[in-house]
């Protein structure tokens, strides 16, 4: 067995004349793998750490030793607990908060942004307000540019050098450019898009369906009706976000059926263990005691099956597990009612479901 | 566990007033499956079989014990050696021939065609000529109504009665429809496409692909390389597609990323398991040499290679492929200078090239 990780190839690019400056909010573990991505290109690069202790730790370790434990970080990452040392005289600002304190955070930094670009790398949806990361940035920092970033990317791999590739979506050109030259590598590659609601909505939606997925492993489905479900998901999830200005092709792309894919490959993601719980009959209570704590798509479930009906989207599938998980609807029965639902258009951007 | 094969739900759908009348051509394992799907729906279905020995067994024992021996069929499917008994006064012919014999045995049947419609199950691209099958029914029996089926369709999981989709693509809607009276039901969901073209080459392609991620798998590959190489798989597959008028959102479906993400999962299939051995260094004999036989998707690299430089389509991970297959060039330092492509787009028909 050869192994991928060829230390040779991740020696750092040459420094640019002016190294970018970047700063990445946030102590989770995918923040921490793009700050060492960008120092490594020769970034100037500093992350915010909310709790002060920590913040000094790594600084003094330069490792994520709650995230990232075995990684030794790059030796010119800077670390601190205060915003003001981390965001003034920054080009590019990386947001890796969760998503309920991703508004909060932006509110503290609005008066340090002068000509910042804000980068989001969350992925998820504003509990009440159904708020996407880049709305919040447009609500709070209108006038700045941004973008997000989405794909299929566990930090762990990424890390470890095992090659892999992201999405940097804005209107803005020079945006773009800026983040594929912060991050973009010989190992990991940032590839570009226009359509931001299209990526985001990838990254927030994708969870759902590892719950479905899980669920289906629960009844020993076979890979024909994996594919399907796989298929059937991207179906309602470019509908969904067509009616919300995207572009269905974006989910041809690394955040659409990229992160689905991985997503629904992880038999031992929560979302697909809970998915499996549920399919075995336990409800969600015992399910989320079996795993011992809950899982991000059934917040996602209960927002996207509310959303679905607001702006009339036929979306059978999360309104299936929303049956399934908030109403105590038998599993197996929601399922095949699924495969009953009449002749329909395979992609429905191709043949209008009108026309079959 | 419980098990997704509901017999109560497999129960023959009400007959037609006038049942349609349908050939099967060809006895292998999916066209078998479909004649089986056909004649439970109370359709008229009577399959072909080249050798005469084989049909008249078949026709005693109900069962293809070549290809599905573990599966009772219909006790109403017909069969027979004789194309005159099979072609003649039928709504639906569907052809399952290989794609080598493809056009002789369609030169066989053109004097009994009168009204039937051809619908191809056959996944391939004839050798020399670069035909898809829909392209060599209409060269040889022009003014016939067609249409192509293809999607994540494994034969036995189909007839063991575990769920599955597919995809009819036809430009017209009573062939669709047609099709979908003759073989949909609450197991087997038929899913309706305009795109011909595009339905076709999904089938066509993907074993390339799975050759790609079977190389990979030699190098330990995490998640998000596999996700990057199914992904950039589909950029170039709807890329060459569009080249020859298909749908780019046609991928989408379960005839592109469908039936990719079902041949991507199977570590057991011919082409992951040749890719595999690629991947461990040995050349294109010494891996079919350990196989014990070749796999379809290394003549698809040849022919789509060639294919590409003439129309003058960007498939790198197929060009790639072509050089390691057939010019001995070795895998790792293939794959890493796939990794340094420069910027791209991600999805280029929602940001061109030009722009990023």
């Amino acid at each position: 067995m050869n192994d991928f990780n060829i230390s040779a190839l991740i020696t750092p690019r040459e420094k640019p004349a002016t190294p970018l400056r970047v700063a990445v909010l946030g102590g989770g573990s995918f923040g921490t793998a793009m700050a060492n991505l960008a120092a490594r290109n020769g970034c100037e690069t500093c992350m915010w750490i909310r709790d002060e202790k920590a913040a000094q730790d790594m600084q003094q370790s330069k490792r994520n030793k709650r995230y990232l434990p075995d990684f030794q970080l790059e030796e010119t990452l800077q670390f601190s607990s205060k915003l003001e040392d981390v965001v003034p005289n920054r080009d590019i600002i990386l947001v890796a908060i969760p998503s309920h304190s991703y508004r909060d955070v932006l509110k503290q930094i609005a008066p340090m942004i002068s000509g910042q670009a804000i980068v989001s790398l969350t992925k998820g949806i504003e509990a009440e307000t159904f708020c996407l990361m880049s709305d919040i940035i447009q609500q709070e920092l209108p006038e700045v540019p941004f973008g997000v970033l989405s794909g299929p990317n566990l930090a762990k791999e990424i890390v470890a050098n095992m090659p892999a590739g992201t999405v940097i979506a804005s209107t803005s050109e020079a945006l773009r450019n800026a983040v594929q030259t912060a991050l973009h590598s010989a190992l990991f590659r940032v590839f570009a898009s226009s359509d931001v609601h299209g990526v985001e909505l990838g990254g927030a939606l994708k969870n759902i369906y590892a719950i479905a997925m899980g669920m289906g492993a629960a009844y020993n489905v076979g890979e024909n009706t994996r594919s399907m479900l796989l298929t059937r998901a991207l179906a309602e999830m470019s509908r969904f976000a067509v009616t919300l200005g995207a572009n269905p092709l974006t989910f041809l792309g690394l955040s659409g059926v990229g992160d689905l894919f991985a997503t629904c490959s992880s038999p031992l993601s929560r979302n697909y263990q809970i998915g499996y719980a549920l399919g075995q009959g336990k409800n969600l209570e015992e399910a989320i005691a079996a795993l011992g704590q809950t899982a991000e798509g059934i917040n996602t479930i209960r927002q996207v099956s509310a959303q679905s009906r607001l702006l009339n989207v036929y979306m059978p599938i999360t309104n299936a597990l929303y049956e399934v998980i908030f109403e105590g609807k038998p599993p197996l029965g929601i399922a095949l009612s699924l495969m009953q639902n009449g002749h329909r258009s395979d992609v429905e951007f191709v043949l209008p479901h009108e026309q079959v």
